[in-house]
């Protein structure tokens, strides 16, 4: 299934991508379950499910603003330096790391697919990052890794977009950078595990204007969706609907000699085969 | 007017602390106003004015299990260094910081004042972080300094309880060390600003079992609220109920030599003349 949030007439609401549209699913589901994080939490998948067979789409997806697939999650968790090779592009000689570099994000500095991308008055270095993310399902603490894979609800993209110069101006952490409003996006929808091998290899590529910048396999990843999950639940307990955005590949603008910025009217998709296409374009902050 | 968050029969609530006692504000008004984050986005302080004015207390302050003033803001900002001194603690001859060190935590680890500070079970080096916190009432982006005193709701106590060998695990960030469920503390309560001026200096200590260990004043900071709500806003709008956890003085038991850490059964205390007292008890993670 592919669960998605998006505005009608300015509401927010959730459904379910389908051939041809978008099933509705707070008109069917939503007194039971309010919205994909509830029904997550519910572990109501299956309510969903039934509630989509057999109907014809409600929506055409094209006509819908879409939102991030989780509204507000309690924790967005993302991975610093996570493929190979990632750790040589800083270029400073540092050893792999034993353990992931970790950040936090505001949804505030999220949109979903086919909205604007932020383009902040104060910088002219907005920078692409695409990631694929993992949704948790079941919640848990001290979560074993043999166990971690149970507790993944699906998968989604992120394009974690990052204004670079703001991202060392404090002495420790790259929190600014990461949290100008809707300079990234979450999106288009969650394929739920049970359509998507989270263990099996996933592919991600991203895209400015249709030229590859960055294309790379979770079989790289140094620290796999198992580690992460069974890592962060050391010192937090995971809820239903927390996202982890699991790191980018190499080829970010800034990593360019010289470097690559977004300009307004860039097109940026970031996409994996079993998932979709998330895709924005660059608009100025009004 | 002193408002807080707390447990009735399990379910949260919120209310007023007066003389004597805490006034239900959930029955009262919690109809109009679902929680203290909701009031504050109505601008209905009025409003809780109104519904306390000549009532008896409902409960007693020391029957009640309190929980953090705003149970999910969307953001919880942490200042890293502000405190003059604070830099030459990290001992590594840089300049002081031009920007302020920023960070985020997740609300689940924070608990609230008279609750158990949770000591985990992966680390010895359980430290405590006494801090003055701002409320964000009005929201906003770009917010110009000399208008940012306006954008106070109020102000309340951290302990931003920091597991300091989880600090540094990844190539950048605090994010670890600083997210271990229940580790901190917000509370007991936000005083609003009409009955304390956040621009006046403000005292904050932190005793451990009694022993002074932190002591300074806001006339001290790098970086005073009016800054920080003016910076935080160029990149991210601020929102009614986001709180700024604007920093730690010397004293940390990190600071210490040998180091000096929390243990099961310290109490720890941050207090602030015009706000309170926060307080907690160290217990081992279950």
């Amino acid at each position: 299934m592919r669960l998605l949030n998006y505005l009608l007439d300015g509401e927010p609401r959730y459904g379910a991508a389908v051939a041809g549209g978008v099933v509705d699913l707070t008109r069917r589901i939503g007194r039971d379950f309010s919205d994909v994080r509830a029904l997550i939490a519910a572990n109501a998948l299956a309510d969903a499910q039934e509630a989509v067979a057999g109907q014809e789409p409600d929506h055409a997806l094209e006509d819908l603003v879409l939102l991030p697939p989780v509204l507000a999650p309690e924790k967005l968790w993302c991975i610093g330096v996570n493929y190979a090779e990632r750790n040589a592009e800083y270029k400073d000689s540092s050893d792999l790391p034993k353990y992931p570099s970790l950040f936090v994000r505001s949804m505030s500095s999220m949109t979903g697919s086919g909205q604007p991308l932020e383009k902040p008055k104060v910088s002219d270095q907005l920078d692409y990052e695409g990631e694929l993310v993992i949704v948790i399902g079941h919640g848990g603490r001290h979560i074993p890794r043999e166990k971690a894979w149970s507790h993944i609800f699906g998968m989604t993209l992120c394009n974690e977009g990052t204004v670079r110069d703001w991202l060392r101006h404090g002495k420790f952490n790259v929190t600014q950078g990461k949290n100008f409003d809707r300079s990234g996006s979450i999106g288009p929808w969650i394929v739920t595990a049970d359509e998507l091998d989270p263990r099996d290899p996933h592919d991600i590529v991203t895209r400015v204007n249709g030229e590859v910048r960055q294309q790379d396999t979770t079989e790289r990843l140094m620290f796999p969706f198992d580690f992460l999950i069974s890592y962060l639940s050391t010192f937090a307990t995971l809820k239903p609907g927390d996202m982890i955005v699991t790191g980018t590949p190499t080829g970010a603008g800034a990593r360019f000699d010289p470097p690559r910025w977004l300009n307004v009217g860039d097109v940026v998709e970031v996409e994996s085969s079993r998932i979709g296409v998330l895709r924005n374009t660059v608009a100025a902050e009004q």
